[in-house]
């Protein structure tokens, strides 16, 4: 077990012990017993769920100090030091004796576990400065031990009796009774009328706020846009899936230019207001169990509020989806717009009685995965006022990197056939409520044809619709601080969407940090060994409750998990280090050499298409498609993919950001593509491609409130390589996604272009390999064509960033 | 969706409108309205989270009365017919219009459901019937409409409110507030001193209970003794781990009878209990999140306590663990003696303050799975008082079908090497309390050493170990009704032990009923095709609560879910038919064929031993086993089994009970062993392995209270076999199993076996298939010796209980 935590930060022994008395750990009479009594006492606090002394005496008792002898024997005989104080804290935090650690020398195992402690325990300040920071140390279970104490009762006292949010270490705790939640619903009027019914949409939007947000506290608040909460259409969905079987087909040349294409917002003026009959405070509507994000969950019991809105097109919502659009941006802003005070709600569809966010303190942060953290970055993109911050999860930020790739349709990985219109039925749940669906039935229908029709499967190239789903654009307007979080090995939504989104913020004046996980398309706040709750809730004290704890700095700016070692996160100041190099790779008969050498002569050549009861096996078993491709020798694919290899690494590398490809191509008809991966050749046991669960429900968010599953990478059994990277390219759009190129057959051509951004740790003795194939089984269309495809060796490379 | 609901009781008129009334949903003022009106009204309480007149009929308004008329236009010119009455039942059970039914003939669904309606909805009456029993259907989120509803909200008014428990349709209804629950521990003096101390062993207990059951309602009590719940020994368990890899040898022979092995217990005096000091009714300690089964979560919403505890040699609990002994038997009675009020308890355990369970109503049940349904089934046979009932799901009656089978060490599916020394260590969580574990480290040594020993891995016989861990000698003293659940493919516990329960306690004058599933290893309260929470509620509101819901003649005597079509469960008598046919099949080369026909000539032959390197590879991929070992052609292991097969099955049939083999066989030294596999074979959809996920947290226990996935049996992809039953048995247990016969070398002995029991539906087309074998790489001990067996196929013979 090795733990990594962030959010755990320095203070004085003054502050320690002014928050060791806020949170009624340490009182005066504390203070004048003897070093070891008082250590024994804080032991004894330990145990919140034993409710008299005796009960906490016999808890404390069952606790070893050294080798023999049980905590409470060892204090009449002998003084607290550094082993006897670790050895119990050890057994506090889930370690147990002989098995976890030895009893004889436990800062070996403090040490390997990367915990916190202290050289040096005399003083009654000592033990209390140890005490305070074994506090702030994760558990076995992945929460700090404070957390534990809070998961036993440990608040408990404080539950009715909060006035204001209470930080320790400078975060926030979970005083505030989950069991007095308030929930309700609220219905926020949009500038839009995207069911053309003539009326403003109205969007529903759940609330989740403490009791004391009632009685006085202004309450900060977590919103998570998210079009899937209020329930998916997955059988029309699954039912509209695109048919991958289909020829890429030529593409007349044109010259279009970006501005031909760009996107333009036409003024439009909406609806006029409804009139306001009355103003109230008191919602009408509540709600059963919401569809949550465990982080805000977490957050619930320490003195902020949930919001979860799915926007437009969804159940009890006015509207049509629209996958991405800026009407989709401006209806999450409208929420934003509400809880800030600028915009007006009502307590249902039809009485036109006006609710503000009267209990808000007007500071608002987004969090979410997936389509969730897209809206938050599409929302972060308009500047709109009280967004204070977004945490942007796995997020796209750019459809187009999404759905497309270098002029082809390119399917989300897992998601074959997919497209926006496939995505804007799937989230349209207004459809759920058949009378309501009744009204939009027509204008839905409609807007989806302009969907299948806007986003062009026939070219995959980049116009004017996709052109409106890129935030990218808009990054200039950023005023809210952004944390980004993505997966380097999520194909879903492919890290191209991160990278370009971290790029382009260094010349935006904003905070931006950024969290690269090893992980697909997951949420990284149950992972054992990072304390990502713990620095989210440092981050959002800071930003949404303005306490002065330096979470600007304590947080690394980049912060990348290590793929070779599991448990292990590494702070960068950048994605691409200053001092990287390029190197240019160049290829030779399977080999992929240094520039340096004498470049190769002659081409070589594969051929895309397959014997057909081999083209329909693949597509239903794209692992071993991906094993035959990826096979160095002996594989059935050896003709349908070019291979070339590095000699091994003679030391570790770190490859870094866009790998970038240079081919001279040549085909044999008038259209073509070229698919690249980038593969780590090494027998070795890598992580798992999902992470282990250690411990079912093993995160307990507050005292008897919601759980959450620890989880962990672990290495999994030994594979013969991995993948890095990707990339696709048209070999119509060579100059652009826009613009279609020329393309003769067997004539050859240049192009270049990026694969999907990394940062892999390629160690020693490992051989890096370039795969050059063109069908992708499981992302583009196919349609087993003869095509053949040649490689100019001498005027092809691979460029990368090492350090 | 095919819904089967088997506590849905049929009820007068006079009882409905009572129920209705008593719940709060009819009112008086309702009774005057129109049949129309009255519809309306009703539905438009069906949105508890809708808490004004106009956010409930905006609710309503989104509801489709017929293919064009939202309900509430609808009631303008309309009246309430059973068309539109179930085109919005529907909906508000989640079905989709269209997409689950049409509009135009709801009936079609609703019966193709197997939901229940009324063909007549004229008068009022007509429609309070109607909505009575809509509110008893299942939604499709695996509940009923008032289970949804009450998740919503719908019971909060009563909550603090309640004097008394409330059935709606003879069940318990969630109407106390989980938020208020009260947990408490509780230490149970036992009678025993299992870690020699000198101290009556005392047993930590945790409780939950309603609020209410302080101020006056005495409550009945889920208890569940689990010795997992404070923790386990992973580590320590994996570690000794038995070596499967040994050869199997020769047993001298002997004359041992029963008698000689019989386990008698000594009477043994405790020593002197503690004295008491005081007497008080308030606890001293509480907990946080307990392991809770979620029955018991759904159970504690409703006026039922749940009970918790794990036993001797468990955290906070004194002892060692003994792998079901007598004395673990012993410790789940104590809790029920307790609970009854016949024994003592402390607050702590040190202070000798006496605690009772003032607060029950000394009517207690037995829940859980596996350890703790078997700790159920324990406690049932010593007839302890206060036991009203057990739910036993996948219980083991006897330790030795559990860990052993025909005088052989045979391991439970997926745990090879397991054995009672293991799940000891595993269980005696003692251990993870350091300074406590030190003190009974040498004895709990010995007693492991001890349960080594009396295990008898050398010879797998029965022996005194095994019989004083035999409940089925004790079945006559059952006083409890018994609700057994087994899943038919669970090779974990196998069904033998549950069998052998039901067939015995049919000479016991109480309750059985049998629950039959097509799951391994599972829970099955969240399978959406059956109410089984409903059904158990329906009976522990009979058992605990003493209502006259009739529960003994509603609930089915014998359940089995078919392996055939997905989301049926038919009604049997019995697991064996009294009209059942016994067909005797007999043994052609290759052929299993009627006992009508010639008998075949000469012996069929295979060996045990397989090149070393397979011998390797199958024990690392038993999945490959078993697929080589039943393909009926090109096996790499056909000259290692033998393989039998009868014509196709000219109509379905069913197999039930315990298929019996009698072998003539001989083999090449003097040990040996057979093992046999009951195959379906015929390529078909079958039911999956493990149930879907078909809503991660899609049932709701409760108002914001616990949750559990919803899950289903779907049909898996086409395989062509299953696997029916299995036995093993040691050619030196011919007789018993606690007798070792003599063995000569290549001598015919006649063996006779049962398999496992079964209740498989073999449809039509099928052939069915026996596999003879020896070595079974998952299960026995597995040294690739030079075995050779030869099968006289004349006097060898499979017989079946056909229906």
């Amino acid at each position: 077990m090795r733990y990594n935590q962030f959010a755990h930060i320095k203070t004085s022994l003054k502050t320690k012990l002014a928050e060791l008395n806020q949170i009624h750990y340490v009182d005066q009479a504390m203070l004048h017993e003897t070093p070891t009594k008082l250590w024994l006492q804080l032991v004894e606090k330990a145990f919140p769920q034993a409710l008299s002394l005796a009960a906490q005496k016999q808890k404390a008792a069952a606790l070893l100090a050294d080798e023999t002898t049980p905590l409470t024997d060892y204090v009449k005989k002998a003084d607290v030091n550094v082993q006897a104080f670790y050895n119990v804290g050890l057994q506090l935090l889930g370690f147990e004796p002989e098995k976890d650690f030895s009893l004889s020398d436990p800062l070996e195992a403090i040490k390997k576990s990367n915990l916190s402690y202290q050289e040096q325990l005399s003083s009654k300040e000592d033990v209390l400065s140890a005490w305070y920071d074994l506090l702030c140390t994760h558990t076995t279970s992945g929460q700090t031990l404070l957390d534990k104490l809070a998961s036993l009762g440990y608040f408990k006292p404080f539950f009715g009796n909060v006035s204001d949010p209470l930080f320790f270490n400078g975060k926030a705790q979970p005083i505030f009774d989950t069991n007095k939640l308030i929930r309700e619903v609220v219905y926020v009027e949009s500038d839009l009328d995207t069911d053309k019914d003539g009326q403003r949409d109205l969007l529903k939007v759940e609330i989740i706020r403490p009791e004391e947000s009632s009685s006085g506290l202004k309450v900060p608040v977590v919103y998570t846009a998210s079009p899937y909460n209020q329930g998916t259409n997955d059988t029309d969905g699954q039912k509209m899936m695109h048919n991958m079987n289909t020829t890429l087909t030529h593409k007349k040349p044109s010259d279009t230019n970006y501005a031909a294409i760009e996107y333009r917002a036409k003024s439009s003026v909406p609806p006029a207001p409804r009139s306001i009959t009355r103003e109230t405070t008191i919602a009408e509507e509540s709600f059963g169990r919401e569809f949550s994000y465990t982080l805000n969950d977490y957050l619930l019991a320490r003195g902020f509020a949930a919001v979860y809105s799915a926007g437009i097109g969804t159940l009890d919502s006015d509207g049509v989806r629209t996958c991405g659009s800026p009407a989709e941006t401006a209806a999450a802003v409208a929420v934003i717009e509400w809880l800030n005070g600028t915009r007006i709600a009502f307590t249902n569809k039809t009485d036109r009685a006006a609710i503000s966010a009267w209990w808000c303190n007007k500071n608002i942060a987004m969090t979410g995965k997936s389509y969730l953290g897209t809206l938050a970055t599409a929302a972060a993109t308009t500047g709109v006022a009280g967004l204070k911050t977004i945490i942007s999860e796995a997020a796209i930020s750019s459809w187009y990197d999404y759905y497309r790739d270098g002029g082809l349709v390119v399917a989300p990985g897992g998601f074959p056939g997919e497209d926006a219109d496939v995505l804007t039925m799937e989230c349209f749940s207004r459809k759920k409520q058949a009378a309501d669906y009744l009204k939009v039935k027509d204008i839905f229908k409609k807007q989806l044809a302009d969907i299948t029709d806007g986003q062009d499967r026939s070219t995959g190239n980049y116009n004017t619709f996709w052109d409106a789903r890129n935030y990218l654009k808009n990054i200039s307007k950023i005023k809210a601080d952004i944390i980004m979080v993505h997966g380097l090995n999520d194909w879903n939504v492919k890290p191209r969407n991160v990278f370009n989104l971290w790029q382009a913020l260094k010349h935006v004046p904003v905070t931006s940090k950024l969290i690269l996980h090893q992980g697909q398309h997951i949420y990284i706040n149950n992972m054992r060994s990072l304390d990502f709750n713990d620095m989210m809730n440092l981050w959002l004290s800071f930003k949404l409750y303005n306490v002065d704890n330096h979470a600007k700095d304590e947080l690394p700016d980049v912060l990348v998990q290590d793929n070779v070692t599991p448990e292990t996160w590494n702070s960068f100041a950048d994605w691409i280090a200053p001092q990287h190099n390029v190197e240019k790779l160049c290829l030779r008969p399977h080999e992929l050499v240094s520039s340096k050498l004498e470049p190769a002569e002659g081409a070589a050549n594969f051929q895309d298409k397959l014997p057909s009861a081999d083209f329909e096996y693949y597509q239903k078993h794209l692992n071993i498609w991906m094993k035959d491709l990826l096979s160095p020798d002996h594989s059935p694919l050896k003709h349908n993919r070019l291979l070339f290899r590095t000699a091994a690494m003679d030391e570790d590398k770190i490859i870094q950001g866009e790998p970038e490809v240079t081919m001279s191509v040549a085909t044999n008809k008038n259209h073509g593509m070229l698919s690249f991966m980038l593969i780590d050749y090494g027998t070795a046991r890598r992580l798992g491609s999902v992470p282990t669960t250690l411990e079912r429900k093993g995160l307990n968010y507050g005292f008897q409130w919601r759980e959450d599953d620890l989880v962990e990478f672990s290495l999994a059994k030994k594979t013969p390589w991995k993948m890095i990277s990707k990339g696709h390219i048209n070999l119509q759009n060579r100059h652009s996604n826009w613009k279609n190129d020329e393309l003769q057959p067997n004539s050859f051509y240049t192009i270049n272009t990026k694969l999907q951004p990394t940062f892999y740790h390629l160690p020693k003795g490992h051989h890096l390999g370039l795969i050059i194939y063109a069908t992708d089984m499981g992302m583009t269309v196919r349609a087993n064509e003869d095509l053949a495809y040649s490689i100019k060796l001498a005027d092809s490379c691979l460029k990368l960033n090492f350090i």
